[in-house]
């Protein structure tokens, strides 16, 4: 505070006049024009937040709800959370520097708003599911409640499935920022594009990664450091990386895959099978097959 | 700001609605009933917090503690800290569900967190081991000032410490979730049921998951990735995984375990081994043995 | 909120006394010296924060860049950069316990300072090759704006790239600090003694560690998980970690490294390698060599 | 920021003590005993600011109240002013120091608690009365609505009601605590002891006191600097103040008091009568008389 | 915190419904149509400080302009500044409740604040010239700055000379709010319409009203409590006040009004008349002349 | 939020280069030479609160003060009022212009400080004599704590006696921006410089205006609009109001003066003297003379 130096101040105006004049070919300045919003992590925060508020009532502790209350805290909230999505999605059609119509612009985005508010009850649903499967998996927890309170999968899941629908409605941007928040948070890199069965639960879930293009059946479980990924990926004319190719794993339902196992390129687990630790999956594994990796030396 | 539209003011209202009214059977809606505050995941984060605060004096920097008024600082920090603990104490037991006596239980919570403010110079010693050990086991680091300010582990070991004191007195929810912030901020997870000796270091520590019946002894250090987990667990006749049952490694004195091995199951690694990285181990190593992967491909 | 207890008034004020007195042989109390400053989490969060924001304007999203104010904005950025740089670094000097000529310290920072604005517009440029590897090394990605908002990757480059800079001047402690920042945020953990080329990139990343003497050349790619680490160490007589010594591995250019494999070591891995997943690697690799994991068991 | 001196900290110290140990025979420092919260000018604030946002919703600007989120919104609000207003209230009894029953006061508070929530929509009638008046009376303002955004006297008559009420129901200090805030906002001093009658006016208002035994009609009209306050008052045979005697003017309905005037003591201003400015009244004014100032000299 | 009570809550509702179903023929309930903004006194503030540190650079102190930044400063300020005018000057004429051609609207309010914006400089000049007459006028002051520093006065014709631009531009609701945040402050009361000359100064000030048809010449001083208001009001057909009649006194240049007199009425006090305290003057007084109250009785 | 227009960008640069380039001869643009901090309304606040916090512990209701904290609570705010009070004595000097010597400076600062804080025991014990005068002399108050927590000559006294004890170690600006910080609050406006004996009271207090040279003795009591004010002030051949003259009245002991009297000029009101309400009072009153207005007329 009150630390202001003169002696170098034609330097720093240099500096600031070099930075704010050229940014290259990659055109990494964003300016916003006119009164488009832009993506802001802070806003996409509040809109996570929110979505879980209204979810799971009464589990992030700073809204004192009761039976009083409920209608009128979820009623304010929602209102909320449809104003900042809003927000949002416009600004993730502005980075994605298309020419807007306006008009059509914002009527789009009523719509896809409308609709992600309305499946609200169905996300809640399917997320029950996931909460259940963590809580029947793992023997060191006491209750439903405990598993919405501390196990980071829920984040990340609730996240993921925000996320998957508002990708699903073609909005840009935003969803990969929301998922990023939850890998931030948790270790867990579910990417928007993936599609995922219900009962899906992630134990401690640090450096899980789940591709765009992986499928997963339903009642799958998967531990710390597992990755869904791509073997390789195909290259254009130009050398650049083909956008839309399923590259990652189809994963069958009731599938385990133990900690940091890597399984890699659109191969096919089959329902019931189980991988092993640390193993470098490149290949199918039929239903029901159990993969464990190779003995070491002593 | 502003954005407020009419033209789904009833389908909104039919959500809220929707969201309000009925909330399955693992009755994710968590009701406060009268005075009972609510775990809090901010108010957890204070307390762990204070906590570091007068454990380690002056290396959260919020704070410019000097000989006038650490005596000061400290008194207040305390009483803070004991009363968002009691705060908190309350909040955990009240999910746990069972009828509360409301007298029983605050004379219970009082004597808790009486217990816990007593505890905290032999935590403070404890963790000065721990500190120690991250120093003189990192060619890396400069000073155990260093250590304080720099490595994820001693914010890790700190919550682990605290939170297991708490789960030791029979504090519901709230150790899990003070080992969970750890997890997040540090990649570390650490069951607060786990038994861990004196001297434990991690080093980077992300994906390092530790069980909740864990036992490790004095001056062991893990690497990033490590896991000390369980390799199956019982379920009963109702197909419920049976809790409380011994399934985590037992890890002797002075054992190092290098980066992404997963130790598995109620096995026992002998004092002085060294398990080398990226290797599953689901059997017991003898002491001073040393295990290795089996030899990549070329 | 008035939780103030009284039955524990004299217990509480022992335990005052007691954390207050005595600090152990470590000093783990770190008092203030008259008006130097303590390294602060939270103003390196700022620093960090506002180094992103000259270097990528627009793109934090809290603060809208425009024609007009592009020029006013970077200015008053740089300008609060600059005076909580000057902070730290006086906080980082302080930690490190030299007597300090007072005069002497301060011109010296001053230098710093400097060096490190006037350094900005080449760290921005290298930083956009990062940016551009990372964009042309993933399918997922739309274009290089979505990079920027979404890929954990460029928070922890940035903030590597900062940190090795300010080391490089000699700065204690806050380059740890400014790199352990972007670990917790992104679970990627690069020393800022580490020596990285340009169009660095790094895939989702968690887990990744990069030691302190490692040397990377440009356009490597690393996945999550990946570890370039030592293998051991050497003690000195009195059994105290030598510093200094190179004992992270040497990274050719164009090298790709899949997820969690461990290269550890002052091995060289040649120009073109590839090293597969969920390997332990502490020999050499020649270049354009391709090396994977043994088969699995079934 | 890190201003910390060293050369008096024992002055300091012998400061601190002495502040901290004797405080006089009139008890000036107030200690908290147990839970009991204490009165709190903050909390007040926000019980006013809660009670004018119920009373003109959307008038405040803070929260856009609209068709869809008007129920919701007072919905929240009033739970907010109870649970405040509770709090304060018992905060206002432990400052009276008359041996509390804790029981007895809980219920006695919620009591006086529902009866002022209860009379909100009756409060507003009233002070719709007063708005209407003051619209009526001035021929600067162009609508209701301007008067609630800009007159002063909306602000000191809502808090008047609202402390008068209280005042009512028996609650020490906090009534005095509502009114006084009106007076360091606006310059207008209403007692809440005072009797206050319908369509209130107060123009400008800057100086205004109306004394706590006051009684004022329906239908009157003060300027800035009208006083309506005491000429002498009691004492008993130990030199005290005498509470609780009649002291202050009676104004009929539908009376005039130009600004500054002082009208002093018991006396009765009849209906209709119009007080001239700058004057000092201590004897009764008849029904439909005008009094003026003497000339003042050239 | 946590009071959430149930015994009432039914009761609780009741009100709530009341609250919001049914608001008067006055029409006290503000909800915003679409997405109009409505007058917020929070906005209203940070426009007048942002207006105070344009004019004034470096006097509100929670900025240190020094000559590096103090044209990036002012740049962003500005560009503030202009963002929340636009926003009160369209809810000033929402609250005016005529039918509004939305693009007619904006680009009214565009030409209004770019006036505004344009003036500035001049605003500033003339502000100057009271700063000046405040210092020349008070043998307390020790310099122009404290004056700037500590003068309500300063306060009071800034926002004066603000709101009197405004409202000369036809803007709504606004100016008086802006008026009224100064009388809060210093007990200043001057109507925006009214119409004041260079070189004005008030000393003390509290207390003082100037009528919305007054007119103020050149280098005129007026003491606290000074009302320049109407006598009365004429009075249309249906018993409302007539708008729009001039009903305040015309002060010439060089006039001194001494504290707590009132000059009441469309009188005119010539060029350098004194006009003494606590008097009240509904009459013409001659250039030159002094006046002063009558004798008081002893 | 996002209000960004383009239309006058030129126009807006224009008026920033003509705002922050010429501030004519008054050289009301105040920077910041160096490190010097500027004075500061927000921290002349906090300054006051601080000081406020320590005569009257437990007063101001957002710390809970209790027997346990009591001692910890006074030592760090006395900290924290001492180092906010040496940056704005510094601030205050900076602005008084003259050519600083940085050494002497400091060291003047440091006694001025500690002057300050060694004299806050004996400024609680004067101050306790203004609350016990106020509390016996309005029979509607109940206990001397309802006088600090409701009181504003409590609030303006209390800033008056600090002011002054600044005043007379020569502080420039500061004292006078406590003292009109008070006058904001409360409407009461005691210029630093008056002298001012023990148990004063001021009642209501609006409008009160005393004078840099007015001298008041024990056990006073003034009422609303009360002004101790000049007749005249002597200017120098220049033109300037001469400084330093004594020019504001001498008030004896136990003296009331009414509403709205104003007492002007270097007279002398004798002890036991009562001053009428709303009169002008310019020439001496004896000793236990009453003076009221003349009649007014019907």
């Amino acid at each position: 505070m009150g630390n202001k130096t003169y002696h170098n101040e034609e330097a720093l105006k240099a500096v600031v006049h070099s930075l704010a004049s050229s940014h290259g070919t990659l055109d990494l300045c964003h300016l916003s024009r006119g009164n488009e919003p832009l993506p802001n992590q802070a806003t996409i925060k509040e809109i996570v937040r929110l979505s879980r508020e209204v979810i799971f009532p009464g589990f992030q502790g700073d809204t004192a709800v009761n039976s009083y209350n409920l209608e009128y805290t979820i009623g304010l909230k929602l209102e909320r959370l449809q104003a900042l999505l809003e927000n949002q999605i416009v600004a993730g059609f502005a980075v994605d520097c298309r020419e807007l119509d306006f008009d059509t612009l914002h009527s789009r985005v009523h719509e896809i708003t409308d609709h992600f508010i309305a499946l609200l009850p169905e996300l809640r649903r399917v997320l029950h599911t996931d909460v259940e499967a963590l809580y029947l998996g793992d023997p060191a927890t006491t209750s439903p409640q405990e598993v919405v309170y501390c196990y980071p999968a829920v984040k990340a899941i609730t996240n993921y499935r925000i996320a998957h629908a508002l990708l699903q409605q073609g909005v840009p941007i935003i969803p990969r920022m929301i998922s990023e928040l939850a890998h931030s948070e948790t270790g867990i890199d579910i990417h928007p594009g993936a599609t995922i069965g219900e009962s899906f639960a992630i134990d401690h879930g640090t450096g899980v990664v789940i591709g765009a293009t992986a499928i997963i059946g339903n009642n799958v479980k998967l531990y710390q450091g597992v990755t869904l990924g791509a073997l390789s990926f195909s290259r254009d004319t130009d050398g650049n990386p083909v956008k839309g190719v399923a590259r990652h794993p189809i994963i069958g339902n009731n599938v385990i895959v133990y900690s940091n196992a890597s399984i890699l390129g659109r191969i096919t687990i089959g329902d019931g099978a189980v991988i092993g630790g640390n193993i470098w999956v490149t290949t199918d594994v039929a239903p029901g097959e159990r993969v464990v990796q190779s003995r070491f030396e002593r």
